[in-house]
């Protein structure tokens, strides 16, 4: 028994370490995939040049993603457990009325006008005039859109049920939407803070009403 | 004078049909332009192709086009032409109330949806990552934000200095930005059509209150 568990726990201890490795060379994959979408676009965003700026050999970096599609969508997927993984943390949100409300649209906002939705944006463009692409990223675009009015819906504290706060919701993140990509050829933020104030207002009428 | 005349009228009548020729195959590659990007993409969308598509020798297209950016910028100037062209066209609007609201809404949404959308939305991703190409579209893309805001404040019959009606039509121009966005991936008319209506009401409480 004494030989095989020394064995067991070196094992383990070469083992951990090489799964923390191909973990984080997969995180820096994804995080490179990210960036380089949003600043260099979809055609520069190969899976040899993004290893490249991540600082991965494409050895290593063909082992975890042999093809473009397999690394674009598990960097969807990761943009989805990222934003998740914001439902489940505290908000910073006045208690209620309308400076809750305006908050929420605010953080609305934020979630469409970061590195991530440019991101997005460029596998989008891409798979407006791709079917496969369209396909295969489809399900996790609806995924996606599903979080992000759930997450609204819970920041404002409105009941899942109420029909007008749920289609409140829906234009407020279809207004987000247009609202990012008016930001993505110049800084557009202080016309946006104009716009955002004034849906607020409507917004906070039409639920307080 | 006789022999002249003879010679200057057959120049014209010559001269005339030619530049009618040059002037349809101008169209001709513009329309195909558009079609192209919303179709196949802003890789696909080369002189060559668009010629190819258009039936044009490709002479003829580099003769009129000589770069592609030369074609994106005559696309771009175009499609202002046409939307501010339907500036002039009488609306078919109800003449006041919340029914002129949701049309002007519907209208506004339109432009958003439309084949010259997804056109746009391709040169505007490619130009996210390409500074040159954003240099050279972000004027063309002010006017034409512009034109639509006052074709939605006209359509409106509202005061050009009404500062709640010109922030409020804003914020529909960014929402049927984000509803235009929504809907390059699959038909999202259905959801869409709700979006307008909730939002219609939110406009026509604002104005009227």
């Amino acid at each position: 028994m004494g030989q095989r568990s020394v064995t067991s726990a070196q094992a383990r201890t070469h083992r951990v370490p090489q799964q923390d490795r191909s973990r984080n060379t997969r995180r820096a994959l994804l995080a490179a995939t990210v960036s380089m979408l949003a600043e260099e676009g979809w055609a520069a965003t190969t899976v040899a040049a993004v290893a490249a700026r991540a600082g991965v050999s494409r050895g290593a970096a063909q082992h975890h993603f042999p093809t473009r599609e397999a690394l674009i969508t598990a960097t969807l997927e990761q943009l989805f457990t990222d934003l998740t993984d914001r439902v489940n943390d505290s908000f910073d949100v006045p208690a209620q009325g309308a400076a809750r409300v305006h908050r929420v649209v605010e953080y609305a906002v934020e979630i469409y006008t970061g590195t991530e939705f440019k991101a997005a944006l460029q596998v989008w463009a891409a798979a407006a005039s791709d079917p496969a692409l369209r396909e295969l990223i489809r399900p996790l675009e609806l995924r996606l859109a599903r979080a992000a009015h759930q997450m609204t819906m819970a920041a404002l504290g409105a009941d899942p049920d109420d029909e007008n706060a749920f289609r409140l919701v829906q234009a407020t993140l279809d207004l987000a939407r247009g609202l990012g990509l008016a930001d993505t050829l110049s800084d557009d933020s202080a016309r946006r803070a104009v716009v955002v104030e004034t849906w607020s207002q409507q917004m906070a009428a039409a639920l307080f009403q």
